[in-house]
């Protein structure tokens, strides 16, 4: 083989892979959007069979020569090559270690369980959809020993989510949290209670939209190669490469803040995807690296920015225009501290920014239990109800609101949730970094995110996956994580609200 | 090979086939519903890449060998995998006569003759796509000589979107068509105009979209597997199987007879796709088999059943319900009269069923001429405002509503015209046949499709793509087809309405 050749078929190996996950993701999109009701055996059918092609194509002998062949040749390869020789080794080599047929059977089983979870969660009927809950923890752990038989199961997932991540890590940072944030959580409950009603009204879902649309542009998305749609629970994908991105938001006629911040948490995932290099689409640096890095940048966009006092300030006058009757006898303060207050509750994705936390925690402990053994599936509902009362004080009414609340786990997602709070804790120490030079609440209070973007353009979006999420960190900052900087901010931001 | 495995080996390629076919048909419907401005770059990126290998899959050496091995097998075939065996043999047959570098190089070309077309109907500037015309109808000639260069190259793509059609049967057709209906068209000119002032007014597109899932319903298409968008022109696709079936449709804030004309025409469609007996997904012979028997189905449930005194008489209250503004003073007759008016016009979607045939004739000679060489791309423009001034006796106003109005020609679909007038024809005699077992009119007139649809279903849908249009026709009408019925519906029809 010819090292140009080589190359070649790199570039090309790529570009095939990205066609066919352009095809899966908007098979998953088009489910979560547009397809009608009875379909999922459908879509099933075909994901079956493009995720075996695309198996074969990146499993297979003649693509395992290739990448072994430039791996021995990375001297000369450039950096890029040579990272993504290096991922998509790493893929193949796991690939490689899970059995064909069972993956294949996996891939179907995913679809299934999101058609049961999106059926269970409706009719709040946790039995049915345990079968397939059941089904995606054994695959998870079967996986895991297949690749990694000599690490913990949960371990190895947790790495892969966010890489250089494993229980031991997360069981500190999660301590170090618990440490300051049940004191926190506790003082502010202490203070006469803020009032949201302020959020609540009538918000028409057109007026909604609107607003949906303003932010995106505010934010600084490319409203060209960024699409907006509804669906039960906001995410965001890309199709085949950065340059075709969607976000989903929700629309609760009665809270305008609810899609709002959805909005804008998806926002900052599709402003990192998009801000890759543009030539780094059809490769496999395409997009972010990891999940945490991820979660940095949504929960940056969402809670830094979007819930600081300065942006709230420059919004307000606008959030008028788009709802005149709802919002004319209200103040941006109320709303300001309305968004902000703590107040422990059901649902993770409507939390405020100090409880968040403890949610994700209430998650990656029952994961863990459930990886290990130590908790049925049928019992899982229990223990959900039971820690939502012990560590929130909140009773949960049915497993709608409870255990079924999240897409996460019906797509075998397990492992995920604890880059959420990773995230958030990488985000406040790179606001620190960025405040040495850029003045983030000045450009917040005139709605100006250019320099902000500039900066995270500059220091994180364009690399996509070239540097791990250490080395990219380590680049960035200049120093080692340290989740303190995270309970700073959060403690100032109380103070700030709360007042004491 | 053994003849068990190789029929296996076939039911899996066709299942590769569906999977590949289900992407690239999402792939542009999200291009037509959903996607950003700005992505059709990166979609046409995945469709390149899925197309090729799609194309390496139905005409390598592989699915040669298995599909010849078959064929000569075929006496012990069931006849459903004899038929899947001929339609892709005739496939790989026509695609292994053409160049692979002429075929890529016309792939591309129909991206670029689409985007010109686009472009040029929007400026009604016919200079600016005529290259691209030129280089359509060239490839059709040179393409059909290499698949048949015994047959007229006319005739060849003629009997490609209709089996057994070709231009001596379309002359006559043609011919006896023109007979009676250009005095027909004339009969009611004399008459005392129809106002169609009725349809017009305020129809809120939130009401037209409530009355499109309606009207779906009354159809009695399944809405678990099958959902409705809007796009700038209508249309219906499948996702890899008749279990996912979409349609579209175009609201006019004005008229509310656009929209809800187009939805029972795709619901025709989808009717006949979804109608496919369930073990005939994923294989060659599911959804339709021709152009022609298509839309003698959704023309059939467009204006033999929606636009039949019946039918309105049964709709009118409901329509009333939907929109009770606008049609507070009118009355159901006003609307059946409206929406059977004969009046020649520019648009071929918007023409009446009577004055539409004549459309479809201009295209015919027009295409004919052309690949006959008698006619210059160039003077394509004046001769088609010749014949429109000729056979309707209306003048075209520009090219965007002449020449430009269709999109057919832009991707290469020359020869495609005729079948929507030969199902036009097919439904009117397909008409008669169930009138002797369905009493119609009785069904219509309580708004129940149920019999109609029965009937349909046992003749035509579930067979799919078993039997060729010839042979189905022929099963169901027991006698030749003979446009006579055609022409017998519209003069009674005619009579009906303009009371002669």
């Amino acid at each position: 083989m010819e090292l140009n050749e080589a190359r070649e078929q790199l570039k090309e190996l790529q570009e095939k892979l990205s066609a066919y996950d352009h095809a899966m993701s908007l098979i998953n999109y088009d489910g979560d959007t547009a397809a009608p009701r009875g379909t999922a055996e459908n879509r099933a059918h075909a994901q079956g069979i493009l995720s075996e092609m695309a198996y074969i194509l990146s499993t297979g002998q003649e693509t395992m020569d290739l990448l072994e062949y430039l791996d021995a040749k990375k001297d000369v390869l450039s950096e890029r090559e040579r990272r993504q020789v290096e991922l998509l080794l790493k893929d193949i080599r796991y690939m490689q270690k899970i059995p064909e047929d069972e993956y294949i059977a996996f891939e179907k089983a995913i679809v299934e369980s999101q058609a049961a979870w999106h059926d269970a969660k409706e009719a709040s009927d946790f039995a049915s959809f345990a079968p397939h809950l059941e089904k995606m923890f054994d695959y998870t752990i079967r996986f895991a020993r297949y690749a990694a038989p000599e690490k913990d199961p949960y371990d190895y997932w947790l790495g892969e989510y966010e890489p250089g991540i494993n229980q031991e890590i997360c069981d500190a940072f999660f301590d170090q949290l618990r440490a300051r944030l049940v004191p926190l959580i506790r003082a502010c409950g202490e203070k006469p209670p803020i009032s949201d009603a302020c959020l609540h009204g009538d918000f028409p879902e057109a007026q909604q939209e609107a607003l949906a649309h303003y932010l995106m542009k505010l934010m600084g998305l490319d409203m060209d190669h960024v699409g907006l749609s509804t669906t039960e629970h906001p995410f965001t994908t890309s199709l085949g490469s950065h340059l075709d991105e969607r976000i989903t938001t929700h629309y609760q006629r009665d809270d305008f803040s609810a899609s709002m911040y959805s909005v804008i948490h998806e926002g900052g995932h599709a402003l990192y995807d998009t801000g890759s290099d543009d030539d780094l689409a059809y490769t496999a640096l395409d997009g972010g690296v990891s999940m945490g890095i991820h979660e940095s940048q949504s929960r940056f966009y969402e809670n830094i920015l979007g819930r600081s006092p300065a942006f709230i300030r420059f919004l307000f006058p606008k959030l008028q225009e788009f709802f005149p009757d709802a919002l004319k006898n209200v103040t941006w303060q109320e709303v300001c501290r309305a968004v902000n207050r703590v107040q422990p509750s059901l649902i993770r994705t409507e939390a405020d920014e100090v409880t968040y936390t403890l949610h994700v925690m209430i998650r990656y402990e029952l994961e863990k239990r459930v990886m290990h053994g130590e908790l049925k599936i049928c019992d899982l509902p229990g223990e959900w109800n039971r820690l939502y009362q012990e560590y929130l004080g909140v009773t949960v009414p049915d497993d709608r609101r409870g255990v079924l609340q999240d897409s996460h786990w019906s797509f075998a997602a397990i492992g995920y949730f604890p880059s959420y709070a990773l995230g958030s804790a990488y985000g406040a120490q790179l606001l620190a970094k960025m405040k040495e030079s850029v003045d983030v609440d000045a450009a917040l209070s005139r709605g100006d995110f250019a320099p902000i973007n500039e900066w995270n353009r500059r220091h994180i979006w364009r690399y996509g996956a070239l540097y791990t999420p250490k080395q990219l960190l380590s680049q960035v900052l200049g120093e080692p994580f340290d989740p303190a900087y995270y309970l700073n901010y959060l403690e100032r931001k109380c103070l700030e609200i709360y007042g004491f």
